[in-house]
């Protein structure tokens, strides 16, 4: 046996120290590699900051200039355009992962703890906005065929009285959806995306009524078309609803498209290209939105007129401790008043700021004829 | 005014250049680090991939140059040793995360889409776990007060009935924390955390028997102590898991400590560290840990045969599809016994895997006595 092992012991010991001398290496090289990317990364995001205040700062120069009559509207319009292109590049481009990471959300902390879920490379980032578009699609359609169906069988199969389980199960899925829409804008405004801080208010919304809706009593016989029309009207909505998420998601998506064209195209006039086209689109998504609103408001007095009628307020107490599951049609009625309200005020603020953009421009092309 | 434009315009315009050019260095200097180090990650993903591979290699041949009689057990026990000193260093090191991208989450693509949530920096990755132990004792802390409360007032203020709604809400927290926990455990894992995958599919089913349990009516008088035996049950395991939970997660924390001391003074034999002093706790917690097994599988019985009690088999449609909540005690009670067979079978082959380790290290020890 000695001499087998002299053979052998020298052969797999010396593959075992140049293992052992290769490890050593790549753990040095990860070391350093890691160390410099991130001191390279804070130069940058130094640098981002300093230029996106240099861009304040000249905004309010120009702004200054002109109201002095230091230079006339043409050429203040003129800095102010190439001004916008320059955010534009800031904003959009490379450089724009080091100015994002200031964004935190304690939403995402709450469930999923202190980790990064910030994109470095911008094509991540269009990636995960597509992804977002896709799921919305996706689940726009089932917002639209879950609550037809059920309807369809209630009238079709169940005689106009829906069983709890399909109820519920929906309502479940509501859950769900509601927290990964909120969670995956959550991340998509890490990640720099200027979506309104209301539209995921909205989300955490719909999250706790979905979840108070499942504690709902689904009730059946007798009264059964009576006591469900509150589950009824609900599903309306939720129809009319998934309507008007494809409506929006089309109109959306064109916005993303032409911006990541624009973007590789190296053009950052990115602006000026959304507002075209767009109009009829506009017109036909304005009033579905408002109709939808108005709807939403409705659902929700219905269902506090329902909560009240005849309830004293000394009862509030019993009614909210009770095993009745009246709480939970005041708590849902006014959320979905809450929310009816702060989209349409969300809407109209939207359409505002288009529409001051369009006569700005109309403003200055008139102005440069005149010129 | 045509004086002043003279004075003001070059110098803003200039101004406005130069901004501009800085933020297309930027922009440049940017898009070349972000390929750079996407460039180099790439480079240290195959070496660390390829030493992987190596140290594989080499351990079938130190076993095979053994079973031959080619090398002696001692000297093959150290190489070995030195193969999993090696192996540390690649999966503890700065080079490990480059190695963990591999791992896929579909959990987190449901809820987060496709979000890179791998953590470059080792520090960073720590910092992660030690904020999952830190949400694991404060969950643990509400394990055990919340069902206690309950417990406490449904004798003190309610008259033995508990109102729904704090037992609703209690079951509202439970699908948060367990969401969460899910989360959390599927984010370590894509940090090349080894967690056995049971106890995430653990969190999954206790999920979806939070959700389950939010659809369960609780019902009141008359005979509500009868009603709510299950309730009541379920509280009383819940307080035995947030003890249970308070005592793994000082047993787990030690642990993760010892290999963070470990890896910081650059010594790799972290497992050897691992399996002294802590024999009392083991002790300790193993008895708690099956009693509380037992306990799960126990009310999960009883659950079932409440729901069977006197059902038919050929009822069993009715039985799902009715108002009656009985689908939900059959679902509970199938979940229950469930998790509690699953962690017992995960709890046994953890221990077996610790004892071969220690009777291995016996004999490694009596092996170099006789020599």
């Amino acid at each position: 046996m000695g001499d087998q092992t002299n053979q052998s012991e020298p052969k797999i010991e010396e593959e075992m120290e140049r293992v052992v001398e290769l490890i050593k290496q790549l753990q040095e090289a990860a070391t350093s590699l890691i160390s410099m990317s991130s001191r390279e990364e804070k130069v940058l995001q130094q640098r981002a900051l300093s230029l996106d205040a240099s861009i304040v700062k000249l905004r309010s120069s120009i702004s200054s200039l002109m109201m002095d009559g230091r230079i006339d509207a043409t050429l203040a319009e003129k800095l102010e355009d190439e001004l916008n292109k320059a955010k534009c590049i800031l904003v959009d481009g490379d450089a724009s992962s080091f100015l994002a990471g200031k964004v935190d959300s304690r939403f995402l902390k709450m469930f999923l703890g202190p980790i990064n879920v910030r994109a470095i490379r911008k094509d991540v980032q269009f990636k995960v906005k597509e992804e977002y578009n896709r799921y919305k699609d996706r689940t726009a359609c089932l917002f639209l065929l879950l609550p037809s169906m059920l309807l369809f069988l209630r009238s079709w199969m169940w005689g106009g009285c829906m069983p709890a389980f399909p109820v519920q199960l929906y309502q479940a899925w509501l859950l769900f959806l509601y927290t990964g829409l909120a969670l995956r804008e959550n991340v998509l405004r890490v990640n720099g995306s200027d979506i309104r801080p209301w539209w995921i208010y909205h989300h955490y919304c719909a999250m706790v009524m979905a979840l108070v809706s499942l504690t709902w009593e689904v009730k059946g016989q007798p009264d059964c078309a009576q006591k469900q029309r509150g589950v009824e009207l609900f599903l309306q909505w939720a129809m009319m609803q998934g309507v008007a998420m494809l409506l929006q998601n089309h109109y959306q998506r064109q916005r993303l498209y032409t911006r990541i064209a624009l973007g590789k195209a190296k053009r950052m006039d990115v602006v000026w290209g959304e507002s075209t086209g767009e109009r009829g689109q506009l017109l036909l998504l304005c009033p579905i939105l408002f109709i939808l609103q108005g709807f939403e408001a409705y659902v929700g007095l219905l269902l506090l007129r329902t909560a009240f009628a005849g309830v004293e307020w000394q009862y509030y107490d019993k009614l909210v401790f009770s095993n009745k599951y009246l709480w939970q049609v005041v708590f849902c009625g006014f959320l979905l008043v809450l929310m009816a309200v702060g989209n349409f005020v969300n809407t109209v603020q939207s359409l505002l700021v288009k529409s001051r953009f369009k006569a700005k421009m109309k403003r200055t092309k008139s102005q440069q004829q005149i010129d």
